[in-house]
């Protein structure tokens, strides 16, 4: 008999109808049938989503731990996440707060190839917090947004990002892009000898998102962007897990915001962007920060910061990377909310500190430097 | 210069909150930059959204209408959702209210390969509304759900599908699973000489999901499930768009959820479940009905009803297949309800009715024979 893990589910209600959708959540993710017409015992009890536990929390919800037999997400990313909320996701008040995966599935799902450790390797930077810009905006053409790369990698940039915006249109091509500023960062960064990671976005339709992260590693991209809430955790983790490729990934929440919008529903924070992330094999999580234009609380950011790192079965550590709104003059506070392990990361702000780039990358350097 | 397409936001909080709101999703959106430091005049004229008017509907919230340049969507149905809601998915008290195509993107994107009009044809059914069931529950052997398909076949349900928790686990195998089940029901519907598709369930991760199409294709399945929230709708589309495949493509809700469940955010369900469907490519949406087990209104459905068959620039007409609690007593009732052009999904309900499951799909199809 196989094992099993464990999410928990946080449900509104008073306790008679928490504990009806707790066991509703049990038949809705597995069988989706009712259990009287369900002949076979091993189905009835091991395949149907056992409840554990229902506790209050005190604060007017409740927070219910169902178990499932691993067997029902097979080995796939995608099914794993049908069992933790297809259906339910459906249902008000149902919020899932936290998972504990089983053995047998951290070994499966193996999570991030780099992690922490594995970026501040391939950047040879190890005792502060790392820099990372994004070029855009979106109608501007390859050469251009080269130039601009070109610029935040003399500046000391440590990761130079696609805006997620940048795709495939006409303006700029895929792979004219790719092609020109991955060599004009590597230029850059051979002049100055640092080391600088460019991360083209290669979220596509279908299989074209695979196509074009193979053709980024061909290019000389050292890590890629994928919004996962548009193309499939999926296929994250199916571009994670390929040896050919073995890039660090950076998942940004483009679509994803449904998930984390009210309080009582989808998928919590930490959950998100932190529990998935691994699993799903992100390297690094691209979250809007507190105090900017999103809406975020510093708890909410506090729970990624935690879930970035905590334990999960050997499943590596990984970047938080807030950005939205970041300007120099907030680094020092953010710096020390977030701690060294961190990736910060600021766009429009380096354009409105001064008409150089390249020094207002420098400060941006020495700011990080100081923490 | 290319043309526009528009897309309605319903918009929370007072007049000049929505205003605020309504001019930073034109940002948001497209350049994610400070328009200040943008020098490029086409990108300020052309790429950034144009707020082309806020209404209030009278009811406290506020209708933003915004076109975006369609090449800033490229040709791609990723991009294209990116620039309709990436980022501004994770404001709080902003809702898709409806989309209006441009010319050009209607002819990119195509939109459903049979529709109404071909899934009637295939199944030669022209006059009443189609009959749908699910092979279940998860745990069972290939064998067992095949048997059970043949059961469905015998008593003339029009599409057998798996089940959405049918993925490719130890107990029921992807592969065996389709071969098996679609040479049974191809042997019980050449036996009482009608017609029915059966439509495996191919979601998956990354490239997985095109590559299980194609098996399904090749052992004999006649349409297909994509749940698009987990693989991501640009796989659905590619597979709809693909010639080799050719199938009609039902749209399963697995994990879409989070967009309707609250509605002051996310995206409405006639823009979900009809639009985006259709968009999408597919032939046929699947979403709970109202008064079931889930929280969808009949203003909900109506609205998904609508936006299946009204004028999209050529797009086909799809189908509302509404299930999830429904039993035989209702169908007068649904079938009032939705018309003729509607797929009824029924599955624990063939089982509750009594015994005889044959007898009991017969009854099922004597009822939508009398609407």
């Amino acid at each position: 008999m196989s094992g099993r893990f464990t999410v928990f589910y946080r449900l509104t209600g008073n306790e008679p109808e928490a504990l009806a959708k707790a066991r509703d959540i049990c038949i809705e993710q597995t069988v989706e049938f009712p259990p009287a017409y369900i002949q076979d015992e091993r189905i009835r009890d091991h395949i149907i989503g056992k409840l554990i536990s229902l506790q209050t929390d005190g604060a007017g919800t409740w927070l219910a731990e169902i178990s499932y037999a691993e067997e029902c997400a097979g080995e796939e990313l995608t099914q794993f996440l049908n069992v933790l909320f297809g259906n339910s996701s459906i249902k008000p008040g149902i919020r899932i707060e936290r998972i504990t995966l089983s053995k047998r599935l951290a070994e499966v799902f193996r999570g991030p190839r780099f992690g922490v450790a594995g970026i501040r390797g391939l950047l040879a930077v190890h005792e502060r917090p790392l820099l990372c810009s994004a070029i855009k905006p979106m109608g501007m053409s390859a050469v251009a947004l080269a130039e601009l790369a070109a610029q935040f990698a003399a500046g000391g940039i440590d990761i130079i990002k696609d805006d997620h915006g940048l795709a495939n249109q006409r303006f700029c091509p895929f792979r004219e892009r790719v092609a020109r500023v991955a060599e004009a960062v590597s230029e850059a960064a051979r002049r100055n000898g640092g080391r600088t990671l460019y991360a083209p976005n290669i979220t596509a339709d279908g299989d074209e998102t695979l196509a074009r992260a193979h053709f980024a590693k061909r290019a000389g991209a050292g890590a890629l962007v994928i919004s996962p809430a548009l193309c499939g955790f999926g296929a994250m983790w199916q571009i994670a897990m390929d040896d050919s490729i073995a890039l660090p990934v950076l998942w940004h929440p483009a679509f994803a915001g449904a998930f984390t919008v009210h309080a009582d529903s989808g998928i919590s924070h930490g959950v998100l962007y932190g529990q998935l992330a691994r699993i799903g094999g992100a390297d690094a999580a691209i979250f809007p920060n507190f105090g900017g234009r999103f809406s975020f609380s510093r708890d909410d950011c506090a729970a990624i910061i935690d879930a970035c790192s905590q334990d999960m079965l050997g499943l590596r550590p990984i970047f938080p990377a807030p950005g939205g709104g970041m300007t120099l003059d907030s680094i020092p506070q953010i710096a020390r909310f977030y701690g060294r392990d961190v990736i910060l990361l600021m766009g429009g702000g380096l354009f409105a500190a001064g008409p150089d780039l390249v020094e207002n990358c420098r400060t941006f350097r020495r700011l990080a430097l100081a923490q």
